[in-house]
């Protein structure tokens, strides 16, 4: 008896046609260790924003209803070759109550449970996942547990990323977002310094309210000696950036290097030895990374997603950092939503214009039957 | 009895002015470990030449006999603030004989034989090195010698790396360097896969000749193609490059994503889960680092430089390193000389233009006593 629902899916053709749209499909019913989901909420993460619209050309694009066409323009469409002709579900993650499960003991169990879960098709009605990645609410609204897995689990990566590599503290280079205000009550809970650069004064005032310590706002006409400062202070050599491009990266390895080369006794043309890293864990600018020969060659910069990071981090501690969203699902791991929209009002011009901007502190959360 | 010659001194002002000048200095008795060097031939290397010139302004310097005073134009003026107002010597390494010794047994034993140094202050007429540093040279010449340390060491290096890193295959940025016609025989003696690019047929040319398989010229129409081709055969996600700036990098990114994505049957908006490691071991680009969004997170790109690596590589594998060298002077690890040079010579306005150039196989020896 297979379900029926409404669902988003995404496709570019090779001409630069983007085209979202709702379509009714049928959700097969699930097997093994599969459950069947009613989705009740689904946040727009960044990491949404990519497949779902990425670069199009949305204030020219035809809107209907539950649907848009978009030109992607170029070099984004050649960018994104590998996707060329399919059609794309949407959506990381959710939360809702399972309907249908297939015959594993792990499936059963959940039968009727409200759960978190990472189907990859959340901008749904309905979804097909797998028992052992849903991560079960108890009594949480669907809407406190509809983004508990990506910047949770992100937000945490970073933390048990920074003390596997035997670090102490760590730079963050958007603090005031929400995964940003995620890693700010992390890091007080577990002694980590943490320095938070934030582009605007109220995003400042926001998190030193919450008690950070070491704010540093880049629009400051002081921003490198703040920076500095706060390096120093922390001992943060190591960082997380979603910007991608431009010079966020860059400036965080030059305000490290000016650290270490101040602590130094004796002049090195190959600058200091301290190891500098940097991690890119989103693509907020399009543009490319700048990186200016500046800071020797003590340093190392690498992408940062979280599912590689869950699977060389083992289960055990997967277990640990899931366990500790639930028990705070509420305080250290709270997400606040701007607006809630149904599959439908998602793809008008208005919300598609408002959440693709992706302001800090205005994310969207999808109620597919409202 | 101090000793007395001549040695090349740089120095930066805030100003932005450059002197490089020959001065007659005495050398130190060599005390404990140390030992007295009369040098005989030592490179200009392209690690020698941010120190030496940088970015100097040549055209317009002012020359005189063993000495010349250049304009640092900006940034590179500011980008070297670390170094102002410091009178720095430069070379790292070179060759010659041992003419007084300090009292260990380490020391003693080198009296009166012809040892590979890195002193870093080689363009000079003695110099005091450490000798559990030096390379006894035997029978072979302080040409031979000269480049022992640098070009070998860093080539080997980058095998060791990879070895140790668990990679059958590297992919080089500019294969026919000096360093890369090393790296090419190593490869081949250690069954390691290498992908050298080049930028004319007729380093292409060299190369094949020598027996590398995977050469690709970045010149050719189908460079990305052929570059493609090479990495799907020898596997090479892994590689080296001196040029920094620009996108060296990029370019090799770029092609080992295609390759991994080829390779994917299903399509993932985060790109291949292939890890992707490129370091960069020179600034021959002072430029910025160009990394465009298009290959996904699953990259790592870090500074590489020599004597961090020994160190965390340890003693042992540092020593069989080194006897590997002197085993295979004039064959694996041989260097070749454009010109000849003495210290006052190499301060006159051709010899500076021309090895300034770095043009690949057209290295220059000073050769202080000449």
């Amino acid at each position: 008896m297979a379900t029926t629902g409404k669902q988003l899916f995404t496709t570019l053709t090779p001409d630069g046609t983007l085209t979202v749209a709702i379509e009714d499909v049928s959700f097969p019913d699930p097997t093994g260790n599969q459950v069947l989901v009613k989705m009740e909420a689904a946040p727009i993460n960044p990491s949404d924003l990519a497949i779902l619209v990425g670069a199009a050309d949305i204030e020219n694009a035809s809107f209907s209803e539950g649907k848009f066409v978009a030109n992607m323009p170029e070099p984004f469409n050649k960018g994104s070759k590998a996707r060329h002709g399919l059609k794309l579900p949407a959506g990381n993650e959710g939360a809702g109550t399972v309907v249908a499960v297939g015959d594993s003991d792990k499936a059963k169990a959940l039968m009727g449970q409200r759960v978190a879960c990472v189907p990859g098709n959340a901008y749904s009605q309905y979804c097909i996942a797998d028992a052992g990645s849903c991560l079960p609410l108890g009594d949480h609204s669907a809407e406190d547990g509809a983004s508990a897995f990506v910047n949770p689990m992100t937000a945490l990566g970073f933390a048990e990323n920074a003390k596997m590599d035997g670090q102490n503290a760590i730079l963050h280079t958007v603090g005031a977002s929400n995964l940003g205000q995620m890693l700010t009550r992390i890091c007080q809970e577990d002694g980590l310094g943490l320095v938070n650069i934030v582009r605007k004064d109220d995003q400042a005032e926001l998190l030193k309210k919450m008690g950070s310590t070491h704010v540093v706002n880049s629009a400051g006409d002081d921003f490198m000696a703040q920076l500095r400062a706060a390096i120093e202070a922390t001992g943060a050599f190591y960082g997380f950036d979603p910007i991608g491009g431009g010079k966020a990266v860059d400036t965080a390895f030059k305000a490290m290097e000016q650290v270490a080369v101040s602590r130094m006794t004796e002049y090195s043309r190959y600058g200091s030895t301290q190891p500098k890293r940097m991690f890119i864990y989103g693509r907020l600018d399009t543009g490319m990374t700048m990186l200016s020969p500046s800071y020797g060659f003590g340093w190392t910069l690498s992408g940062w997603l979280l599912f590689p990071f869950l699977q060389s981090a083992g289960g055990e501690t997967v277990a640990r950092m899931r366990k500790r969203v639930l028990d705070n699902l509420t305080t250290t791991f709270a997400s606040h939503y701007k607006a809630r929209v149904n599959l439908e009002e998602m793809l008008t011009k208005d919300a598609v214009t408002d959440y693709r901007a992706m302001k800090t502190g205005e994310k969207y959360l999808v109620t597919p039957w409202s």
